[in-house]
């Protein structure tokens, strides 16, 4: 799953690799990972991914069977192929914590490593900060809208493949999501896990009520029935005499799902039959097509759901199914380095990001700098690897996830709303302007 | 990459099997994935992903430390989880060839096989089925904008995950892309590679001259040269001599990459400087924030593009990044079932759909029927899988490119254009209009 081969690569970082070895051009690189504009409508996004990129440079290396298919494909010549088999990442990775809101560009991640180490994991590296960064913002999002009742990830299905599905239920869970349907995420990260029933179960029984009955037996400790799959309503008001019986027998029904129609119009209705029927404890639980709007929407309609399921919106990022980000050269053997290109300009060199705070806790405002330059608040990129090995283990993803709420809890106010606010404040500091200059002069 | 462990999958479907065991509901079941709507401005879907449902539906099993974690988590009994633990997908599957387009409610895959097996595998089919499918429609509509340009998928670094990032090479070399940066994918499936040079590798160098004639010598066989690093007019005077004396060493440079601003503008500059200095020889290949409309946009004014790069629009499907779809149970025990959630009814029972051509080949119209009604066309849904076992073994990526080639060419022209067409006409049979009234009698 996230062990993705290191053949999973763009063709051009092998061939740039082979003329870097040609020329002996193995000085340090810099390279950092920055995002260019905020996706509008977001008013920040959440550094994620990091730990999957950490296990990626660990463990990177070429296998002998891609050695071999590679030097048969006569695109790289044998000395390359040699190089290519030692090649290991010995780097060093500097980083913000997963969990903290960054703004535009503001590096998440600098790697600092000999050029052809530090190009050659470019593909993956961005393919993971992306994804991971871009679901968290969205499932922020989402947990912010619903003030506190219960998110649970959906998504697997649609997700775009096997690892997008995965990680999203990290990325999410990560950003305020109270766990995920997905099992494999609960059995890698003790992500909690929920489930309910599909209508394919209810379908196979010839009575829906048999389907209900026959679930809560199988499942004694508890269990949501899904009751949309014929009439709502008329599911609602059959269910009221089986879970009285049921309770009786010490098997509790602890809530009900709603998957299609008008859900709060539905949760009303709902709530009404189960309440007349004296089934209070009974929770509402909603999905299908779910997004930060819809459960905004649910919410200031008072609709009487207590928890949930959201899923393809949230972890495809659907309104903004990407970032416009990149991992750019920021220094070469010493020098800063700077792309031009229309639109694309980048802030050389190694650069530091200080945030401050006001009194209440509130951030104030970030300041881009060059690395070294006199502390402007608290700097968010710090050293998580050298020479290639981790600094600290991993942290669990509970304290992520803790660290992740604590500092979406000290955004700007209007930042944490769903409607674009005034942009957060980075100033860019003297000195890196400078070394704009310095940049300049030296490249063309 | 796709051997996505079984555990991949909604903690429902795992309860759901407990239920089903407990009740011996093992009886054969049938489901069908199918798409409810075209997402907007879609004219046609392109089925995809067949060929990895089915390596998946073969090696699909529990591993010793999946089983042992779901019985260590309590959430199902030592029975169910010995059942698990010999859980193998026996049925059969039919299904539309890779490359077939598909319309609304036409199922492109059925799956036939004894409940556990054919629910368990739910969520990671959709997983498959959709992603391949999405992409290689929108990857199709690149390709008729394109006509016949050269299209290359760069689109890994900004695909969801690493799963993501392969299938979609996949989906769209077979949709009419030509080749694909990601090696990964050359590899598994001959997929032709294309690679170019990144920023990263011009701003190394101290001249961006000297970095071109670099990474030419390294490469002697040919080059695609970047030159839009600073300013892109400028790089293109200056590398005539440099082309010109490497051309008499015998070391060929095939093509410039253009890679922001204006491309039409900046392509016909360059052409005028290449074609000036005697280097009509020199392609002109574009990439950046391309899709179908861009491309189009550049094909209706001229630019003297030859190929185009396309990443992230393309293989996010960024402007429609999910489907409509399900994968619904449609019989089970022998009697048709059909889900009448609102706005969500199916059409039960065993379907086939029938394809009629015109004289001169272009599609008709698709009829929507219960299987063994007679036929009304070409029957499209075909046996690839039965007890478990593939019929065929996978036919070569090129032959499933080549059918959905041919297959793109007999749509009805207004389908092949990208301005929302009218339906493609998909009739439905009275034959399963009567079934719905069945299994409507039978439910509830």
């Amino acid at each position: 799953m996230s062990d993705a081969p290191l053949l999973l690569t763009d063709l051009y970082q092998l061939t740039m690799l082979q003329a870097y070895y040609d020329r002996g051009m193995t000085a340090p690189a810099v390279f950092e990972f920055f995002v260019r504009k905020l996706p509008q409508p977001r008013n920040f996004l959440l550094a994620a991914g990091l730990e999957q990129v950490l296990d990626f440079l660990g463990r990177a290396r070429f296998t002998d069977a891609e050695l071999d298919w590679l030097a048969a494909s006569g695109r790289l010549h044998p000395r390359c192929i040699e190089a290519l088999a030692g090649w290991r990442f010995t780097g060093d990775v500097d980083a913000m914590a997963e969990g903290t809101p960054f703004f535009p560009d503001e590096p998440i991640l600098r790697i600092t490593a000999p050029l052809p180490e530090a190009q050659l994991v470019e593909t993956r590296v961005i393919n993971l900060l992306q994804f991971q960064s871009m679901v968290a913002a969205k499932a922020a999002r989402c947990a912010l809208a619903a003030q506190g009742r219960l998110l649970v990830d959906f998504g697997l299905r649609r997700a775009h493949g096997a690892e997008a599905g995965l990680l999203s239920a990290r990325a999410s869970y990560l950003a305020g999501f109270g766990g995920s349907a997905t099992v494999l995420a609960g059995m890698r990260w003790g992500i909690p896990l929920y489930g309910t029933m599909a209508h394919s179960y209810v379908q196979a029984h010839d009575s829906e009520l048999d389907a209900f009955e026959h679930f809560a037996r199988s499942h004694p400790g508890g269990t949501t029935l899904l009751i949309d799959t014929y009439d709502t309503e008329a599911a609602a008001r059959h269910l009221l005499g089986l879970v009285q019986r049921l309770a009786t027998e010490g098997i509790p029904v602890g809530a009900v799902r709603l998957d299609s129609g008008d859900l709060g119009e539905h949760a009303r209705r709902v709530r009404a039959i189960l309440d007349g029927g004296g089934l209070t404890q009974v929770r509402i639980f909603a999905s299908g097509n779910l997004d930060e709007y819809e459960i905004a929407r649910l919410m200031a309609e008072g609709a009487p759901i207590d928890g949930f399921g959201v899923g393809t919106r949230m972890n495809t990022s659907a309104d903004k199914p990407y970032l416009d980000c990149a991992y750019k050269l920021q220094e070469y053997a010493g020098r800063p380095r700077r792309k031009r290109s229309e639109g694309k300009a980048t802030w050389p060199g190694r650069k530091q990001v200080f945030r401050r705070y006001g009194a209440d806790g509130v951030m104030l405002g970030d300041t881009l700098t060059v690395l070294g330059d006199e502390p402007l608040g608290e700097p968010l990129l710090q050293p998580v690897m050298r020479g290639g090995r981790r600094l600290a283990p991993s942290p669990a993803l509970a304290e992520v996830r803790a660290h992740a709420l604590r500092a979406i809890a000290r955004l700007p106010p209007a930042l944490r709303g769903l409607e674009p606010a005034a942009a957060y404040p980075v100033t860019v500091t003297d000195a890196l302007h400078d070394l704009c200059r310095v940049a300049d002069s030296a490249a063309g």
